[in-house]
């Protein structure tokens, strides 16, 4: 079975830097499946590569192995890791990069990948992705014993990413992430919002954003005119302010960490 | 024989929605070649999307599956659709996007997908690209019976394409494509101009665009000087007015729609 | 062994040439790797392309056949060419494109590609990267004979790059790539700084750079607080001129061919 290595870092389209990270694995390995999950991270924004992460690896086969290269202190004393989480695996910085999967899967492994002999001989320190993160993600298909590569740690780095906040009848969340449409992606889950609708069972519930009431969460853009907000629940799984055929980033003139109550039984 | 699945999208390159896709399609089959044929179609313009995508496919192995998603009505009504034509499948939804592969190939075969057993449990209603039509592209790779998705249909949605119009000595087109470096790509085809040409048989062709006589059809960009524009046959076969390295569009501050004139056989 | 051929191009990425290239490739020899080493090269830029090709190409797998398609003078006399060097094959057009590549390699073998039964039958004649260099590196994969495209050629076009000059204790060079953190890479190599310090041995050599004093090399980014300016060896090699967190180019509003001194001995 051929194995599966996707690459999320914010180098950005332009530089030859992915393209050799790839050159390197299929120099270990020419049989891996190699697939971008997002280079145009927001350059150093941690938190915005461990959701768009969290939010996407699980559509993976089993035992995919993904690099994470959002790495503000690369060459510094911060170590390589390697996590295994849900029978998946995830190389990069320990910097909390991984927080959300951690979160997600309490009983993962994690290593420091101590064993540099996996290591390219290195041309300066500013590379890692080539030079360490890469050929060990190539080396660990060849071979799946993650022990190989460094002992287990449990004093990992973990980012504490805000978490909605419940008080009374009224939810309150904020984006966390803007798409290329301009979509608002927030931190408000669809499964928080069904349990607090069943526990106060009393209508729909409704979102108000940017001091603006949008009404009753959608089933999806369509149930507005062109050009209106509507909230639904997205792809992603989380609560999500759109507009229809338009950008709601345009519309709010929003940012990420902006805030979005749910009310829940308004109209009781 | 490995299949080929491309993948061709309004999403942008900057989030992981075409990654993710890929996930889906591997998870399924992990044999398939994934390629992308274009991310950046201008969000929702489906003529942009199916001029792109039929004056590029038939460069494909034949079986290839081309995935379309350009898709303004996600979550509505219009139907999931798997097309075959010409020894090549098309998957997508029922909005136009797949006109041209129609208006080439009166004998293709048009099914609803209605089969959803083949689809991912939804998280949202708008992602279909990674729920539908990913999913259905890979497990046509695996068993390639396209009744097994749904029936023939016949009422699905074509879109008028503007051709270009013959009035006497003149054809008039207009641009329909315009690329990175700027280059105008009309409706007016070679074949087209050969044909009148032969018949009016009276001296080569001359382009007139914008108020600008660009003379006579040239065989390649260098037959003008650096910075002068020129008309030539493009590599998609249609003509195409260019500015020796530099940009038509900046030259002419041009747009799709605008028009351009064929005369034949001004000089007799 | 699966075989590997790289693309690198000025095409941009929100055209379908580069996937369409691919399409050529694969209805050949389906069992091809494909990566993309790179596509927004500065439009028309041999010097820039020649520098991320020599500078990234030996990561790659031996026999690996890189594609580069940076070529304004598509269409006219310039020749299509086959290069050998360092265990790797390397096709595009005769302008320059490889010079790094001769120069690392003076034992290298540069063939003009004539047999033009390779090709695909054109449609227009601005397009070899899909009718001409592509179906030939798929060709190659097949048939890793050389010499069945054409005849070694001696007088292919070579691009004088501008090189470090040495002046007693100073060696003035100049940047030749910016990424898209806003790195300046120069043309001043490790090996030849090496060489230098050892031969004057007296301390550690110091960069200039923009008038300001940057103090000696550093081991990586970090060594200098968020926002300053830091000389380092950078992943390719070279002498780089960084920000910690930042952009050198926006501190130093900063293009290519702007000069950078090494000074050696200084402080004896």
């Amino acid at each position: 079975m051929r194995r599966t290595i996707t690459l999320m870092t914010d180098f950005g389209l332009s530089d030859p830097y992915i393209g050799v990270m790839k050159g390197v694995i299929l120099t270990i390995n020419p049989d891996v499946r190699l697939i971008d999950l997002a280079h145009q991270i927001i350059p150093y924004d941690i938190n915005n590569a461990a959701f768009i992460l969290a939010s996407n690896c699980y559509y993976f086969p089993p035992r995919t192995i993904h690099i994470a290269v959002v790495d503000p202190g690369v060459g510094g004393p911060r170590r390589p890791i390697l996590v295994y989480a849900d029978e998946q695996y995830f190389i990069g910085p320990d910097n909390g990069i991984f927080s959300y999967v951690y979160q997600r899967n309490p009983e993962c492994t994690v290593r420091a990948i101590t064993e540099s002999h996996y290591f390219l001989p290195p041309r300066g320190t500013t590379f890692q992705g080539r030079d360490v993160f890469a050929p060990c993600a190539a080396w660990l298909t060849l071979n799946e014993d993650a022990a190989l590569f460094g002992d287990e740690i449990d004093d990992y780095e973990k980012s504490a990413f805000s978490l909605p906040v419940r008080s009374g009848r009224a939810t309150e969340g904020e984006i966390i992430y803007i798409d290329n449409y301009g979509n608002l992606i927030t931190n408000i889950d669809a499964d928080l919002i069904e349990t607090v609708a069943k526990e106060i069972n009393s209508g729909p519930p409704m979102v108000i954003f940017n001091g603006t009431d949008l009404g009753k969460i959608e089933a999806g853009y369509l149930a507005r005119p062109v050009g209106s907000p509507v909230a639904v629940i997205g792809g992603t799984g989380y609560l999500e302010i759109a507009v229809n055929r338009g950008s709601a980033r345009n519309l709010f003139n929003s940012q990420v960490g902006a805030k979005v109550i749910v009310v829940f039984g308004r109209n009781e």
